[in-house]
């Protein structure tokens, strides 16, 4: 199986019939997800999207690509959330966190509209100085603050540096499918769009024209990525305790946390997979979080953060559990060789590949890390790529589903999110929070 | 002040007297830690370094810096943990997360030895291809696994590249005075030295040479920085409760983890902050993490994950608060201008810079998190440059000094760390470690 899960080092905190204890309520999450008959129903698009997707769409969006590389050296990807992450950690994953420096035959893409830092966009601009530019706005309402600031400013650049003809043929939109002032704009001037679709939230989104336009652009296999989600729906469609591994990952977290755990770190051994731990973080975190419940969602990357916060792992406040990814194969491998003199004394680690120590590293610090009150879970998958990238996202997104079930939460909507927004909206002065802005700055202090 | 602190938006949570409550064990760490009888009172250098600092080496660190600039391309910089985090986040604070691809004079920077993976360090290998390169070496003993694999491998490529000799004028070592494999190297082969003193501890390393000519070389103003450093000793270097933000914070957050909060979130709405937050989470994590306690040390860069993890602050379990850093100017401003059309909708924030609707995002969203049950603590600077980060470390170092006295644990060692280190040791066939080896290898499972 393309992800392997191990519980064996949840052993020393979970008995073994703690799993199935809780299978009855597996079962019932999966009853509720499948029958559509759960919280948050309008939102179950992402279930059968590896293959019910729309293939007409899909070859649009590999042509797009291939048009993007063409035209450009720089792609501009505007979006926040889950219009940002998926796609950011698709390209880390499966190209490299490096990927604009190391030499490619694809654009640099460059993420904007996902902060409100003029420092950062006046930064990005100066990037884009003498490239030739396209742009990809990823936005339902087209209203969203932060991408529409970024795209009111590189829709200008464009215009001012092709002329509006030229720029059309630019600027890609992916948005709402018929509602919404970025699909009015678009609609109006001509810019090719693809569709989020109404029954997939953003932080499912990364399988939909969100994520797949950027990641064909950055030069990654789309059709493995599908093929990888697609094998995933079927390895993780029925409640059966002994095959499904990732029903059992969603248990085994929520057991965790009825004992008392906090906080889940999600570790890889790897910097590419860093970003990928910031879209787990979103997945899970907005998913969970909420009604005073879920489990703070963290990340760390090994042995970089040993040297940081493995102390805190190792011995400090006992709130957390770690989920291990543990990748097989790296992209490349580097032989260690013997030194003759030894100076350093590590000429015990020589005459084999960096992935071993890499590999002994990781399994000495789980070791330690259960001996010092830490369980850990391990997801072990073969390799980093395109295939693989689509069954964990899959993986992820169903665990998360049936773990926010069994946590009584509606795992599809972020209500929260609003809150900050709108009164955002107010201390700026938007017309209509008149009375709301009043009252906010007097609780300002 | 360069650092104001905000406790008002704690006000929710924290009666007016409980600061007043917990002062006298705020005075008993500070005479603990002035009178050098606390636990850990051999590591109490970075106390006085911003005054009692070596100014012939500091004089010959700028001398280096320029060298460096003038022989390379690309200087590599290899160090773990606190070799490591300190220049990379004063970097990125004073210069930008974009340092490497911003045009400049001064040599891109590439970080090397803080991971084990060998994708990484091979993609490395591969951004220095036709670059002439330098070598800036971090350690303390020269026998840390991951700094020392990366140092053989770039000392064998400058060898090869320049010769020898060559090979001698690019090569700087930060390491022990006296001891240790990496002195004993540099000795013989006559690589210029800095030191790593020895009562000053990794994670309170940054203001030595192990972060200033990393950071000297990046064209940051080393001087300014160790003025807002000696600034700040000044600032907080007195028990007063009115006057000393430095040890109010560190009783606040000693406070709220008192009441339960187990979870420091340390935000900042700009994304040249996210690696000194990294570094804050070395300091607060290592320093604290032990003895079973501690707050688990976290960080967002915000509007970015308020899309993300938003929700989760705004509604999920109520485990955390938040310490929000507050830069009063950008590095560069953006002017939002009126679009004639207004398509977006988003005219009403038009008319004025950019920073102020990153400021209204912020003071909406605290008072959005307080109203949802999360205490805010307000640390509002300036703006981000080199006095400011030598001010910022400063007061984070003498708080967390001072917190980890209060907490009842040595904020100076890091005993945890060792026991993933043996583990590792004994899986990689080290010798003097072959009975561990076998007991541990039965435990993998």
């Amino acid at each position: 199986m393309p992800v392997e899960l191990n519980l064996n080092y949840t052993q020393n905190y979970v008995r073994p019939h703690e799993l199935e204890a809780v299978w009855p309520q597996v079962a019932a999450a999966h009853n509720s997800l499948h029958a559509g008959t759960g919280l948050g129903n309008d939102f179950l698009g992402w279930i059968d999207l590896p293959v019910h997707y729309d293939k007409e769409e899909f070859a649009r969006i590999k042509a797009a690509a291939a048009r993007i590389k063409k035209d450009c050296q720089v792609l501009i990807v505007i979006g926040i959330g889950g219009s940002y992450l998926g796609a950011r950690a698709a390209i880390e994953f499966i190209q490299s966190p490096q990927y604009n420096s190391l030499p490619k035959d694809t654009p640099d893409i460059y993420f904007a509209g996902n902060s409100i830092s003029p420092t950062y966009l006046n930064e990005i601009l100066r990037l884009c100085e003498g490239k030739d530019i396209c742009v990809n706005i990823i936005s339902k309402s087209g209203t969203t603050t932060e991408p529409a600031l970024a795209f009111r400013v590189f829709r200008e650049l464009l215009i001012n540096k092709y002329g509006p003809e030229g720029a059309k043929t630019r600027i890609y939109c992916t948005t709402d499918k018929a509602r919404g002032t970025l699909k009015e704009l678009a609609a109006r001037e001509g810019y090719e769009c693809f569709v989020i679709p109404d029954d997939v939230g953003g932080r499912f989104s990364v399988l939909t024209a969100c994520g797949l336009l950027p990641i064909a652009a950055a030069g990654c296999d789309i059709d493995a990525m599908m093929r990888g989600a697609a094998d995933a729906r079927s390895a993780y469609s029925a409640a059966d305790m002994d095959k499904n591994d990732c029903y059992r990952y969603a248990a085994m977290r929520n057991i965790l946390y009825a004992k008392g755990k906090a906080v889940e770190v999600l570790v890889s051994y790897e910097p590419a997979f860093a970003m990928m731990a910031e879209w787990f973080k979103q997945l899970f975190g907005e998913s969970e979080g909420k009604d005073g419940k879920g489990l703070y969602p963290a990340s760390m990357i090994f042995s970089t953060d040993l040297h940081s916060l493995g102390q805190f792992v190792q011995d400090g406040s006992r709130v957390m559990f770690e989920t291990v990814v543990d990748i097989g194969t790296p992209r490349a491998d580097f032989f260690i060789k013997e030194d003759a003199e030894n100076f350093d004394g590590i000429n015990f680690l020589s005459g084999q590949n960096m992935s071993i120590v890499n590999d002994k590293a990781k399994q000495g610090t789980i070791l330690a890390h259960i001996e010092g009150g830490t369980p850990n879970i391990v997801l072990k998958i073969p390799e980093m790529n395109a295939y693989e990238f689509g069954f964990l996202v899959y993986f992820f997104e169903k665990a998360c589903a049936i773990s926010g079930y069994m946590l009584g939460v509606n795992p599809f909507d972020q209500p929260g999110v609003e809150a900050y927004k709108r009164n955002m909206f107010a201390l700026l002065g938007k017309p209509g929070y008149e009375e709301e802005r009043a009252a906010l700055e007097k609780k300002l202090k």
